[in-house]
């Protein structure tokens, strides 16, 4: 494809290199390990080095002169647009066809014949489908993956090789079960009694939402009773666990190893950064961020951004940590404060 | 089921509400978005807003006047247990019959003729069961678990889809192994060489006793030599690894994202909530506790609760924890202290 | 064998007992549980007490005196040697053979008839094999494995139960990937707009060199574009997460639940203990370590050990961590320090 007709297709330049409309692009790059013929992207002033030394030869870019002025220098055709890295992503989805199986259902798919399966599906070998379950159009399910009875599996939702889906979870349109995921499971629900653990029988179930991706292994229970819910277009990491009973809104991500307890609430656009552990029945608003390996209890209010164990507002966080090296420092001054007070 | 019906079932009233025995119950329900004809429970004082606007029809109450009374008011059916909670669980299993396939072996399962398998079992499509093992009666194994060589799994026991047991595990009675879970896998055993890491060969096996749950996508690693055991009635949540050589009591509970590292000690009844880290070669003593991503590093005694990393006493925790907060004013305040005492 | 032979064969003794050659051993253990005629190690004068208890009748020692006498007063056959722990990882490789199926393809396993296998491979039941994958020879796949399209697997490797090996990955030679790890998924790769999250499709791929072990339950990522690299000899603990665009070293060691955000460089000979995170675009330098639940951001120097969230040096982590638990004291001595001066 010519870089011409490249920028055409992306359709967002600002402005872009006069020089060099007939470059032929044959592919996508990441900055560092680029290879000729192939575009690129920068999002910000801290790609300068890349960029001085990428062997690319497009590059994406932001409203930047130094960027566009080495770019230029270095002969290389390049774009300018508001989001570079919206715009790589679409330059991407030009080169690149993701691996999708061809739609045909495996004959050594196992389908109970109470199941119901949609049209232009692709079941692969091994696949296991209990009783009543529905799976709809163009659903893609990879090899090896176990459906329990009940399920239901909205159109165009794929599930990843050897994952689990328990029984009555409601996944909807759109969604991706990442591989080695488990969906529906029961939930953790033991009582103490003086013989020991009593189990509570888990008789709820999972819904996930529209356009809902969960990662590589990750698990999100079932309650006792009710539903635990995962609300549209949330994209969940890999190796994630979501209690029985959590309530996640809408547009949430939450990073790897993420633990959400029993009974807790997540609001809309809620970011969990990776190992981030939410308490039994907490709540966090709309638009609430929590940073790498913080430890929520309570409640968290909307927009606020928290961090550490346990959680406090990301500034304090900031301060007191800051200040966590010079402790030592801190105790033998009083000390010594306290030497010089007796002294007098 | 009549409402007195159950009563009776349930067996434990300490008292109910008079007025609607004919009350029909249809099933179980979360407080908060119950439906009617449906029963439900109430902890403690802290559910009197949900009890306040509850959709059941009827409600397991402890021994509380106010709770009581709004029950009463809103015209619920009620009855007063000692444990709500655990009458809870027993409604449930009433109303809730988990799913499990027949007793019948798929004729896709590849079982080595070795292999002893018991009476009544249950074995799903495209299970894999290799030499020497052997299968209680009863058991339950869903779909495309893989069982290596020379395991035993008890009676009653199951076995949830996508789950691996590794050689030589022993599985005991009526344990739950969820999907995706791996049990008696190669301990993390690697000598430092000059050459790089040289691998341990684990000849060890792994124990689960009667009665242990372990959750989705966690792992029991096998040691070097001797065996990894996890005592009897342990449950045992998702994503949770459990070193190679580790023991385990009884009756301990430890949830999502726990770690415990090779050679450690649990007691009996310990609990380990979510995200903590156990050191190598650490003992726990019976009854201990350990809060949400505390580490424990060395002994922890019997009956004592630790948090926080490096793990102390829960009150200390609690103190310090609380001052965290305002280092950067204790560090102002030394700062003019010695200000004030330079210019006297 | 006697132990005089095993010893030649072990072949590093420093001295060792005289008075014994004749005595038959049959097995390892370990030194807490061992049974007669077994022979076992103790490292370092920590094993004393169960040096003093054992039941094994003969041990592998270090160069210490003490150690010596008490295997000398029990009767137990003894050699000292310079690197005790290893010595045993060899004598268990004597007596220890790994389970390792016939080398021959199994009539259920689904290989698509682009994919090249190479001789003498084991291939387990259920297996997929999809398009274009290259196989190498003396290769083991266990049952219940899926490997997506393009895929390549060296020689000698083993890929375990219930593990999926996504599009174009490399595994190297005599690799090992335990049960239920996905090697090469697509990285968590999002663009936020207005109308939410924007998939950003994952082109890259994940390479593992020679002799990369990845435990169970674990995920390495592939990146949009370019690609996931482990360096040779690197071995990975149980529920791993490496996210995509990671570069790691060789001969690093990775315990339980690290977490390795997108875009991080690790050196070689790194070492990250348990629950450690690891976050967007950090640096480790080689030889350096995070201890237990270190929160990693910015760089690391090579060589420095760090502990703590943020990351500090690991000596300064001491220091301020010890003092942690006196935060309270320090408070209120301030507090009495600011009367005190006041009522001047």
């Amino acid at each position: 494809m010519k870089f011409k007709e490249l920028i055409e297709k992306l359709g967002e330049a600002v402005k872009s290199s006069s020089e060099t409309p007939e470059l032929e692009i044959t592919g996508v790059s990441a900055i560092a390990d680029a290879t000729p013929n192939t575009i690129t992207y920068a999002e910000s002033p801290k790609f300068i080095e890349q960029l001085k030394a990428t062997q690319a030869s497009a590059v994406i870019l932001p409203a930047n002169e130094q960027l566009q002025s080495i770019a230029t220098d270095r002969g290389l055709a390049w774009i300018v647009v508001s989001q570079p890295r919206l715009v790589f992503a679409q330059a991407i989805a030009f080169f690149y066809k993701p691996f999708r199986p061809a739609a045909k259902i495996h004959p050594t798919a196992v389908i109970d014949p109470s199941a119901q399966v949609g049209e232009l599906v692709s079941i692969g070998a091994y696949v296991v489908i209990e009783s009543g379950a529905k799976v709809g159009n163009h659903v893609c399910i990879h090899p090896n993956v176990v459906v329990y009875p009940d399920v239901v599996i909205g159109d165009r939702t794929v599930l990843h090789a050897n994952c689990t889906i328990h029984e009555r979870a409601q996944i909807g349109a759109d969604c991706v079960i990442h591989a080695g995921a488990v969906i529906g499971s029961e939930g953790f629900g033991f009582v103490p009694t003086r013989e020991g653990w009593l189990k509570m029988e888990q008789s709820g179930y999972t819904v996930l939402e529209d356009g809902v991706e969960v990662g590589c292994n990750s698990n999100i229970d079932r309650p006792a009773v009710g539903e635990t819910r995962i609300g549209r277009n949330t994209k969940i990491d890999n190796l994630v666990q979501i209690g029985h009973g959590v309530k996640v809104g809408e547009a949430c991500a939450f990073a790897a190893h993420v633990g959400i307890a029993g009974g807790s609430t997540i609001g809309n656009r809620v970011i969990l950064a990776g190992q981030v552990g939410v308490g039994n029945e907490a709540k966090m608003g709309d638009g609430s961020i929590a940073s790498a390996k913080t430890g929520v209890h309570g409640d968290v209010k909307a927009g606020v951004t928290v961090s550490g164990y346990p959680a406090v507002e990301h500034r304090v966080f900031l301060r007191s940590s800051a200040i966590y090296n010079r402790l030592s420092e801190m105790y033998q001054a009083i000390k010594q404060i306290q030497k010089r007070l007796d002294e007098k």
